[in-house]
């Protein structure tokens, strides 16, 4: 074969079909609950010392408030809220949705590929695939669907049901970390400078400048 | 420092204390769903076929009937439900427990650690550590509480309260496993020999004879 | 101590200070070529056959047209262009800039840490934190200087120069994909909801579509 | 395709075929021996201090006494008797069986897959695969024969000979565990609930409490 | 703190001491028997044709054959003779040294950490860290003795007994590697230009020639 | 099919083919700059306290003094100049070689892949395969040519040219470690004894002396 054919041959491999895989590695020992009055974050209480309290949490099942810009609410159940997460690779959210449009604005999760389930209400789910494509991967979901949002990628769910909406989801890191997009780049501290997010967003700069301190 | 009070040192490091860590491994493309055509399982299709129901599933809100021995039923969301999930390491599960004491018998997960809410009824849950202390960590847990177990540790959920319970949980494997020890150990195909069983569980041969016939 | 204590002191171990490891996996061969008449992506091709051609890439020193309409272009050198990277966990990228405002817009790399090198011109980079801070780490830099990009983070590069720039950066993924904000939000194809996008940007709907169109 | 046959594929694909690895990964230095005067767990000796006895150990020749009440012991070299070994990912272990009918009885090792090589004496050895087959793999070794027990998979090793047996392992982590699962299940500290065991063995309460007295 | 300092503390923070962990990862099912009738080497036996088979060897207690150049032979027990070690990050060696200067010369596993036992005889083993120290951390092995090798460093074993010498060894990957250093060095195929080898070992280029054409 | 085409079978699957990955992990947080005022190596600054100087280095435009036995210098950017770096997984070096034979000599990277881009010169590369077959993969590179080096495996860079050559590389770890063969081998410190190293390299003790003398 020819240099161009197999780089063709290689690109259609690489994109249209694949080959990887997301291992699941374990930790070193059964847990390791972080010290709270350890000389070190990663000192570990002693084994001893460790009680069913710190694997667990209450009170996901309160309705939260969503009285916001953008009408939804996430609760986080992670390390910082279950100190035994630490080094177990797991964590979970509940997110809450007013009716009529309550929305968890796009967002990716930097660490950690995600697997949600609807509870209650109409959401309006979708995740946008990397460059070139861009592809708008969307469905809408009733209670008891499921949906998998790949990690890394921007995603966003919407309630477009008359009632409040509910869904739990579990994420594959003790934390995931959440990037709001339009918080990120348009409500970052300092901002970044007006002539970027103008050309990126091929918006004029002032109205970036009014963009910015709305956020 | 002598050699003793240095392994001594060592052991109290590796086991009171602790130091290790889960890495939450990425994928290498956006996502791979396996291709049903494919001539070989880790072929993917093409980006351009895939569709939201690759990533999707539905029905995790139906009640499931419990009337077995053990009085529970495990319905699975992972690979094998939601062939988008293939690289991404995560997957759930929801577990229907029968009031007065369905039982999520004693099992592990040998690939993955555990998170879990309660959506209804009270359970006892716990896990016990490896060796040598196997200690019993347990809790009460009432709806919207979460619990951890631990990856590969035997764990259980038993139902207590006189009304059915639900719960919903995230495992960071797209195929976590499940060994129910019970099963495993008395009711493998073919029969672990009486002899073993017997000398493990100080029982008498006969009565290991009339486990692995309820098996 | 306290549950709100614990909490907190668990919070601050987990935000303020830190405790993970990026773990540099190996892969479980010396190299995997992909065999371009294989029967599938990853049946690797016969050691025999493979050449040093299979791990390398002509061209990196041309400088590349930046007349579109951020001002920058981006070569990309990862497996889709040397076969040999696959399951080497590496790639590198060269970005041209054009003088005076050329950007390589605001965007993420899913599965992927960068280290960039400036090798000609005048850039302002940065990178903005995850949620709740959003903090822009930013930073310009002259021919020789190095900087870094965490896994995941939105960032970014600005000619703030009056001549050509020219960069080069590794990435420690065999295809660490690139989420180009702007375009994954305003340009997906098909397109999302311009409800949701108004809500999320703080935009009325009519800009949105304005937006949407440029894309 | 149908749903229901994608679906059918996808589980064929899971089960019966099956497409994942063990990467392995790497360190970040040559080694980590952990400083038993350093003021947390993980910080390491300097290197100018490590000396070939922070990576050996000895008396693995030593024949161990196997009057218990399986007829076996097991002598560990992990972490905790080598701390060179810590963040190398390896292991090892002696195991003596006592003549007819020394039993390693059936254990999990939830952070590590074993290879064995019998040094003397005839073994029957087996693991069981996870749900819903519990496929007993089981096969009898004579010294020189080498076996595999996947990672957190049940297995046991039995002395089917009239003479001694022992055999050598490696274990894929520098901290294994090991789950007795008699132990863990029957022994726990504290116990489980009786009525938990007895529904899970399908035994009568007060067998179960005379079980549990037993360990 | 100034910049200097800066450097220099973190310098040392990772040289002489130290701070990252091998995780181990786990498989994506029970094993993955690579299928040899399969369209593609990743194809796994479906789990009903797998047996016991698949997961064992023999013929490792034989003593093999030493007389060769260093006088040592090497008998592998990886994936290439255990399918069933695929995906399972594990696999064993027995080396046998011939008396009074057997040698298994100075050699690196690119992909796994070796923890090795000594069963006959008396051997020198020894691993040279990495640059710029290159320290030599060499001990005499006696029977029952056991050693560790980090990944990817250098080492050996020399038999400096009077009799044949045997150990065994765990490695942490199904197919760890092996380059011999004098043999990659001095005897690759095409030959490394003498000029590259004169000059690295200080030799002159005559030397050279004849020292490539000794291998 | 019979034992001894299985073995066959596989082993030519597991060699002429393969089947690996290299994950790419990711860290547990968006980054963790080492403390140099904590307590222990891998406590990280407040968050707060990060500034864009912690993931930052400058010089690599500095074109290096190479009046040394080999002709080339090496400068590195790892964690230990860019304290950002830690958990990440990545780092550069800058190479320059002397005109007319400049070499960064034989070497492997215990923990790392490499990708390599010409700048300058004219240089000659290669890398030499694990045993048996030691293949040498070699290649002439040009300005803008790339070129990739497997982890672990024995690599070099030669200036054939008549000019002061420089090159770009990345690697895969933040601490990726380099072994220069002929240092490590007969530079030790202590040294090998020359009984060992005659053996391997065919040579007689007197050489080795000799040589050991000049390292």
């Amino acid at each position: 074969m020819e240099g161009l054919e197999i780089i063709l041959t290689i690109f259609i491999l690489a994109t249209a079909s694949s080959f990887a895989f997301a291992s699941d590695p374990s930790p070193l020992q059964d847990f390791c609950v972080a010290d709270p009055e350890g000389s070190a974050p990663n000192v570990c209480k002693g084994a001893a010392l460790v009680t069913a309290d710190d694997f667990s949490f209450s009170g996901l099942h309160i309705r939260k408030n969503t009285s916001n810009s953008v009408g939804s609410a996430v609760t986080p159940v992670n390390v910082a809220q279950i100190p035994g997460l630490h080094t177990l690779g797991i964590s979970m959210v509940r997110v809450d949705y007013a009716p009529n449009g309550g929305l968890n604005p796009p967002h990716t999760h930097p660490r950690a590929s995600e697997i949600l389930v609807v509870i209650e209400g109409t959401l309006r789910v979708g995740f946008v695939t990397s460059n070139p494509d861009n592809r708008l991967i969307t469905k809408v979901l009733y209670p008891g669907d499921v949906f998998v949002f790949p990690e890394g990628l921007i995603h966003f769910q919407y309630n477009i049901g008359n009632t409040h909406a509910v869904a739990f989801a579990g994420l594959n890191s003790q934390n995931p970390g959440v990037i709001t997009v339009a918080n990120a780049v348009f409500g970052s501290n300092p901002s970044i400078s007006a002539g970027v997010l103008a050309k990126a967003f091929k918006l004029d700069g002032k109205l970036v400048g009014n963009l910015q301190s709305n956020f």
